[in-house]
């Protein structure tokens, strides 16, 4: 506490993302791609005239906007770019949920939510899971005010992914607001609702490079819904920050999505792998949540998550334990190589053996 | 307008930074570096192991800080970074500007104070510049209340510099809330108020890698102060996005910051073009306020602002012509190469001759 702080910031209660270990660790802990990132990265950034480091980036991105336009067949003006979807999230709120009334959430979702809302004084109306641990699409949504709609699909961290036919039945019902559909995960699995942004103008899809593409440390993510939409970010972020995404993450940006064949490699791969962890931690007695995710939410009936968390942590591989009430008891697991996971599953077996 | 947006954001008048042009131009607009990064971030970016990149980065960014921290002889604590100045000030308005009074501001400084003040809901107090365009150093904090004071060391766009021995008379009188002191120009010509961070718990020294380290696009800033502030600017930071700076900028950034040699002749070539330039702007006739930036602010009795901006568009050379009442006589000009200035200075003879 300061002094010279501003009041509201003494109240915030600021996110902490998963551990950065310094050491060699099996690092389960933040969902990273375990694949590296397309190899015309590496080669753009051989290629690249440093002396243009000295000049500003385009303010509007509008190459790399354009690139993303083309992967998903929409138009460069329904695409917006920041420096990571966490940024892009951020911005979001400030942008369409600070209409003086309760922004509607599932309770168990991407912890930075509440973060965001504590940042931008917005009231959030939370809503429990079903019995099946995936997100009540029909309460979302159903009070009679709202200032907007948010949650992650599939959601973090239980990986339940909602089909396009139940997201589409919301947005029937929700259309005086933003519906925010978090896609961080999407490319595991899940069906991406972009599909639907012509259709619903007050529809905004979320994505992220940090997963599928294995660019976690380059942050870049971005929206896409109507022209409307992403003039309104636009409008936000021409008052914070006029370029949020530097050169170099553009370029590295362009170069992951040019590579369609590396990107559904490595996804399937992961995918693949998620499919034979998650049958293999069933057979040591574990239940696991289904995933569409590249992680997968996991408890034993025997072994509390704390304990599992520490005895992991001591045999040198890190995964996510939740301190809260709903969660504490699961660890979530991000997949990462096969070599990887077997290294868990054999530390798993040894400590609930 | 959209009926979706927050309703504050249809207040908004978001910034509008100067024009990168695609054809090819005399690029004298932005106050970019006309002198390449230090050899060494070509180096980096080649010898960079690719792969990393599917890792997050630290979102505590401790290398580059702990560089930063060595370079102004400080303690990595008292240092903070971000996706460029602009990121950093705007955090700041957040962390420090929020009291509910006004803060103390030039009438003429940078631009993007008024727009951040817009979008957090600070109110400004504005202080006219002296009858030599300098900021009335003595006026700001002296009334009895404020949130705050802020302005650019030297000044933008006027280039005059305060002595270090005025800011400590400022900061003498104001000890309840921050100071800022943006120093985005301070390496060509002025003095750094981080001498005197240690003494004054409550000014926070802004500057960026943008302009004397030839890094523009790469957005890269930061903040330096008491622990007491950068832990604030943290606290906003981590409830907006874990980690602004990605792996690439700070191995850039670090790269620049490990060459001196550079860093001292580049801005030396800046200095004595500058000098050489106002010489030659006033043998045409024009009123230059002397500067201690990477630009010089300059009139001429009898061609309006937009005449000559307009002259030197049609000859492919790009100046700045602000559009307000004070300053629509004037052009910024940006110091580039001798042979650009040569260009520039030809061009403006013929336009006046």
């Amino acid at each position: 506490m300061s002094q010279y702080w501003s009041p509201a910031i003494k109240a915030l209660t600021p996110y902490v993302p998963g551990e950065q270990p310094r050491e060699r660790v099996i690092k389960l802990n933040t969902n990273e791609n375990p694949y590296p990132p397309a190899p015309g990265v590496g080669q753009a950034l051989r290629d690249y005239a440093t002396d243009h480091l000295r000049l500003y980036p385009d303010p509007t991105s509008a190459a790399l906007r354009a690139t993303l336009a083309k992967t998903f067949s929409i138009e460069s003006q329904q695409v917006f770019v920041g420096n990571g979807s966490d940024e892009v999230l951020a911005l979001a709120f400030q942008a369409f949920f600070c209409h003086g009334a309760p922004l509607d959430v599932p309770t168990i979702t991407y912890s930075f939510y509440p973060v965001y809302a504590n940042l931008y004084n917005v009231e959030l109306r939370p809503h429990s899971l079903n019995a099946s641990w995936e997100v009540d699409i029909e309460a979302l949504g159903s009070a009679s005010e709202r200032s907007g709609v948010i949650f992650a699909n599939p959601n973090a961290p239980t990986g339940h992914a909602h089909s396009l036919e139940s997201i589409e039945k919301l947005l029937k019902r929700v259309t005086d607001r933003v519906v925010l559909v978090d896609e961080a995960y999407v490319d595991f699995g899940a069906e991406s609702a972009i599909a639907l942004i012509d259709r619903y103008p007050n529809l905004l899809v979320t994505g992220t490079f940090s997963k599928s593409r294995s660019l976690a440390g380059l942050r870049l993510g971005y929206a896409v819904g109507s022209a409307e939409l992403i003039d309104g970010l636009q409008r936000v972020k021409d008052s914070f920050n006029s370029y949020p995404v530097d050169s170099l993450a553009s370029l590295v940006g362009i170069a992951a999505l040019n590579d369609e064949a590396h990107f559904d490699a490595c996804r399937e791969r992961v995918i693949t792998t998620r499919e034979r962890t998650r049958q293999r931690l069933e057979a040591l007695g574990f239940e696991v949540l289904p995933s569409k995710a590249n992680f997968v939410l996991a408890q034993h009936p025997d072994y509390a998550g704390a304990q599992l968390f520490a005895g992991l942590r001591e045999r040198g591989i890190l995964v996510r334990h939740f301190n809260t009430p709903e969660l504490n008891n699961f660890l979530r697991i991000t997949i990462g190589t096969d070599d990887e996971m077997d290294s868990l599953l054999e530390a798993l077996q040894v400590i609930c053996g």
